[in-house]
């Protein structure tokens, strides 16, 4: 279960704007005398890392709850207890709503840092995150060359491509001028698995006799995609996953990294994931590897696209055990 | 311009229902005395195929309307003369709607065939589709062996995947519960180009001066996703766009033929397509050649995915004009 920080000076955004208080919910596995391991979760998560990455965070496994110090916090703009949109301004007693200053990864990162300031925690022995959590940890380690000792970010990306950010335009557009969030959920939800994962799943099977027609769901594929839709709607905040989704999008880091990194950086990316591919990992790798940082990259074979760094694939969990060995 | 053929009597659809009067909209190109060659168009064209299809069709071009007399009809469901859900209902007085009933790809075959026997021709020199265009001649080919010659099927496929249903799915969605036809052309856009297209058009530029961020569009990308959306807005209706992507999930003829189609086929995809790629052709081919039939696929090189097929990709006018002559 999360707890709460609560900074009464708040934090002064990258942009300027200043957001106070600021609520920090973040949970922590293990004993603190051991080493510590930061997870940044991504863009729907929580801080209850055991729980939504049970299948490489615990007991014996790779990030290993009986060896390490597990960290993890709710992302700021998050409506999982950390300050967001979805907050009370205490200027007007009301949500924040899209009166939230917009903000960035590095903003996201100074909460992290916040927090482990205020748990008396200076240096990370790991971090990890997948996809946008994987983001936040480039970015501290850019930023921050000597708190990381490893980093390991799994199907991430140092940028997005305009086929990225096409989605993410489409995903606000549903929410800011129809109210959709599931729709934006149903599309980016797509992009998160893989064709094959979708023929496995479901291929072309129908839940009603195959012999009417309907414009309604008949395909099994599309039961899911409203099954989907309807408990996002129940557990997120549609101004949340607008302004995450556009720290995504703004995000560029190595135009202005100029530190060599002192940690040890293990890339991870799964050949079927065409959201952030294997190439958003060889980008990393080569702008890494001209700032002279010692970063290793794999491509993992996976069917389950995007998703699978969520997954139960063996060769990954094996390289993040090896990362942090 | 196309000119309208009014069926009195109207037709019976596949499903029993039926719809009277039918009207259908049509163009012809070149002279009645050459050989014909019928363009079946994709989901939102319409019957003027020289002007939506002007890289491939006209004077001198690999469809030569110096040499063929080429026809084309809106199809069936469409809103561009050919009776659809945008049509008016006698029964009523008022716009069929959702009461417009469910239809079928054999019965947009239904629809070109008529219009042939009222202009006098029987049999087909040839028959060209791309994309949804492809799916009504390869229907019409193994439903009627002898009446097509040539079939050339570009970028097509004999069935959609989970994925493809997905898609069409979540647009359907966004139309019915949240009047979102505009996120609807936004998401199918992006399943027409491909990542390099959108990186060569727009890589991550923006508009404003890249020192704010906003919500609002912002890359150059997302300004020509607004667009794109706004122009279709303007043309189309959204009930021919729930009708026409449903008739696509349905379709599925090749377990329905048993009869070997007498004419010549040729495929082609190309490489860059993530909607209907080289697997769906392959797999037409695979089907046609269990059938007995006489068919060749070419896969082709492209940047510009499923788009490519109304492109200039010279390969693909070669292997047209090839197969036409």
């Amino acid at each position: 279960m999360a707890e709460t920080l609560t900074v009464d000076e708040g934090l002064t955004f990258e942009s300027g704007a200043h957001v106070a208080p600021l609520e920090i919910a973040y949970a922590t596995y293990g004993s603190p005398d051991h080493p510590v391991v930061y997870i940044s979760h991504a863009l729907t998560g929580d801080a209850d890392a055991a729980v939504w990455w049970n299948t490489l965070i615990g007991p014996g496994k790779p990030v290993d709850t009986e060896r390490f110090h597990v960290v993890c916090a709710n992302i700021l703009g998050g409506c999982k207890g950390t300050t967001g949109p979805a907050s009370t301004n205490p200027a007007t007693g009301e949500r924040y709503g899209l009166d939230f200053p917009l903000f960035t990864i590095r903003d996201m990162v100074a909460v992290h840092r916040a927090l482990l300031r205020s748990l008396g925690i200076e240096r990370l022995y790991g971090a990890v995150g997948g996809s946008l959590g994987g983001m936040q940890i480039l970015q501290w380690a850019l930023d921050h060359p000597d708190e990381i000792e490893r980093a390991v970010l799994v199907c991430s990306t140092a940028r997005l491509t305009a086929g990225n950010i096409a989605f993410s335009k489409v995903a606000r557009h549903a929410i800011l001028t129809h109210d959709a969030m599931d729709v934006a959920r149903m599309m980016a939800h797509i992009t998160y698995v893989s064709e094959e994962s979708l023929r496995r799943k479901f291929s072309r099977n129908r839940r009603r006799p195959a012999t009417g027609m309907t414009l309604d769901s008949d395909f099994e594929v599309e039961h899911y995609l409203d099954y989907q839709a309807k408990i996002f709607l129940e557990r997120f905040d549609p101004h949340s996953y607008l302004y995450l989704s556009r720290v995504m999008d703004y995000y560029d880091p190595f135009p202005e990294a100029e530190v060599t990194p002192a940690g040890r950086f293990v890339l991870i990316s799964f050949d079927s994931d065409w959201r952030f591919g294997t190439e958003h990992s060889e980008f990393i790798l080569e702008q890494l590897t001209a700032l002279g940082a010692d970063v290793t990259h794999h491509e993992v074979e996976s069917p389950w696209g995007h998703d699978s760094f969520l997954m139960n694939v063996p060769e990954y969990h094996r390289l993040v055990y090896q990362a942090l060995r």
